[in-house]
């Protein structure tokens, strides 16, 4: 076979572990230069190919690359942009072919999650559908948590850790100040239609006692006066109560309880506020003194709390899908196979991605307790290997993590512009 | 000497490291059990004494004692209460006599912020004022860094660690993405009357470009213009631009941002702080993509990101405030005395009492930069030595921070119950 270049392209969210993914490949290409030439780099993304702005990543160092396991954020910039279908978008197939034949790329590597699943697939089937000899893998990165096949997503474990230790913290400190101040403290987690994330919150606590005392997860249809219920029982029994709520969490009507208005390029909602309004819910229905916390975009790039199972798999998910281009494959997916709960042992497997893009993985209900408002030790089970270890980041004398900057050295442009739609 | 016993409680606001200085006030004292009995803690801090509500802490064990160095919030409760003057309600002052006499207390550790230093005074009077032997010390706590004398409160090096830490990640989040997503990040963190902790989000970034590129400060009067001016510059120039607000910003009349009580762009009503308030600001006016963070609790609490240097200090204050009891002074603090900035070199030195109480430390103008929106070398001289070095917690098996519960034996009651008002 004879050398060709590949190209990497974040998209979607990034997330705590991301560039880890990006130093797997990036290192597992470096030891098949026999079979791998330069490994490109998508700036932006997969706008990056469209407008052939490409990183050369040949340029960073072993060191940079090795930093980039511990640096958070996308080192080569990501983005929100869907590939249409080849029928209503085929000038963008086109472009992208010609970038990939004017840099001989034969290796397409996409680090995203179910709408970037998507796009790969669209792009692998571009030897089928256009002639263009192109290996697609998708690697999978969503702090959602919502790819089908996978044991999890790399990202999510993080962003897991650091909610469900965030849960414990503001807890203890609401706990010893509840008797005179704050006695329900609601902290507002990510995840748009799955409730991952706000069920790692439940990792907090092991009893009824210990918090959080409430749940509200996007698969459970919002019943106001149950929560108010629950949210009382727990001031009077406990002193206090905390409450994690999913930004996804809707009425039984289907919608948001919060809801921002707008929408981003996939056509989602852009939510935020559900937190403040439960809270105020809280204090206009049962008086109770309120704080609320939004993590946002603090909890998938807390990359200082790092779950080591997560940064694990996502350098593995990295290494393994040059092992598969190099394995001949196209069209699939490195996932995560567990093979059992405690300990926690898992390898490498391949999903086809014609099984995974388009295909959202919500909670399953045996996971929620039966009044809906925690998890059951079956998602105990399930969750709790996912951020198990501790992987610090370096610190400088200032007191600062060192993230890694990398040169992100333009490639020459060969090809005329390409207007963006 | 006859030996007496002491008495420990928690006032206001808890920290990340408060119990830190709890375990150095405890261990001082189990070394000098020739001259100290036991040490009693207040159950939820001053109420504890009045209510007679006293926690055993020669039931804890070494271990427990030592945990509590790496457990955030406040092991034995805390309590927003001010004393009110003795003039105004002497029977409390009376019945903190009662309960002292009943158990023997000749020390009165007191461990809090600026309202608690003034209690604290008042107490360390009562031997003058109602002829009762006692000693008080104040030992400082305040993640607001707003106490004088001393270089910084226990508390806030840890706070600023987590805002500067998180500022960075969130920032290097939002830069990856900016080309096609969030262009303006807003995190809202606390300090309603001193910019100390907004001032630490400063220390993520080094030059002009990079973040925060925007810090909102109660001590300078918000200007929409300008502000508006800044964010947009920086979106054009950087691609996006993040902003840290203090709680406590205000407008040109002394009015809080977050009490603007405005709606959003969609005719809603906008709930909660300052965060979401001047994002809709941003949005409204410019047009760009926000997303907004409140850190909330999660900032004071995060003892997984404590900074070493503040642990340090925290347990340091504990044991000196025994000593100073141990050498018979009374209305005393410990307070830290910066000897030099590079290396950061402190030692322990006392502050009358009656020069702490009710005086508010704000930032000084020449910590802010000229235009009022960062900070200046000065103040990152001050800042970086607070945040620097790492001090994690232990943790488990399932992945989570090892704090220490503790048993919290309470002590038998000797005296009729008190009512308070």
């Amino acid at each position: 076979m004879s050398r060709r270049n590949a190209f990497y392209a974040q998209s979607g969210g990034v997330t705590a572990v991301i560039n880890a993914t990006a130093a797997g490949v990036i290192e597992a290409a470096r030891e098949h230069d026999d079979q791998i030439g330069t490994v490109y780099a998508g700036r932006d993304g997969i706008i990056g190919a469209l407008t052939e702005d490409l990183i050369d990543t040949s340029q960073e160092s072993n060191e940079a690359i090795a930093a980039l396991k511990h640096t958070p954020g996308g080192a080569f910039g990501s983005c929100r942009y869907k590939l249409k279908s080849l029928k209503e978008n085929q000038a963008e197939y086109e472009r992208l072919i010609e970038v990939f034949k004017a840099h001989n790329i034969g290796y397409f590597f996409y680090n995203g999650g179910g709408d970037s699943a998507d796009t790969c697939l669209k792009v692998s089937q571009l030897s089928e559908t256009m002639g263009y000899p192109i290996q697609a893998i998708h690697v999978p990165k969503t702090v959602d948590n919502d790819l089908p096949i996978t044991d999890t997503c790399p990202g999510f474990g993080s962003v897991a850790k650091y909610i469900a230790v965030s849960t414990l913290e503001a807890s203890l400190d609401v706990m010893s100040m509840a008797r005179t101040s704050t006695k329900v403290f609601v902290l507002e987690v990510m995840g748009r239609h799955a409730g991952w994330i706000a069920a790692a919150g439940g990792l907090a606590g092991k009893t009824e006692e210990e918090p959080p005392h409430v749940i509200l997860f996007p698969e459970i249809a919002f019943d106001k006066e149950k929560f108010l219920a629950k949210v009382d029982h727990a001031v009077k029994e406990y002193g206090y109560c905390t409450v994690v709520v999913s930004e996804g969490t809707r009425d039984a009507e289907g919608n948001f309880i919060a809801d921002a208005g707008s929408t981003d390029a996939f056509g989602h909602k852009q939510l935020g506020g559900v937190g403040p309004e439960i809270a105020n819910m809280v204090k206009a229905e049962l008086g109770h003194k309120y704080h609320w916390a939004v993590a946002d975009y603090l909890q998938r790039s807390a990359r200082h709390l790092a779950s080591a199972t997560d940064l694990n798999q996502a350098v593995a998910v990295g290494r393994a899908a040059v092992e598969m281009a190099l394995a001949g494959k196209n069209s699939v997916m490195p996932a995560i196979k567990r093979l059992s709960d405690e300990p926690y042992q898992w390898e490498i497997d391949e999903a086809p991605l014609a099984d995974v893009a388009n295909v959202e993985k919500k909670m399953p209900r045996e996971f929620i307790s039966e009044d809906g408002f925690g998890i059951t030790e079956a998602g105990r089970r399930y969750l709790e290997p996912l951020i198990q270890g501790e992987a610090y980041p370096p610190y400088g004398e200032d007191g600062l993590p060192k993230y890694v900057k990398l040169r992100n050295a333009s490639v020459p442009r060969k090809l005329p512009e390409f207007k963006l739609k």
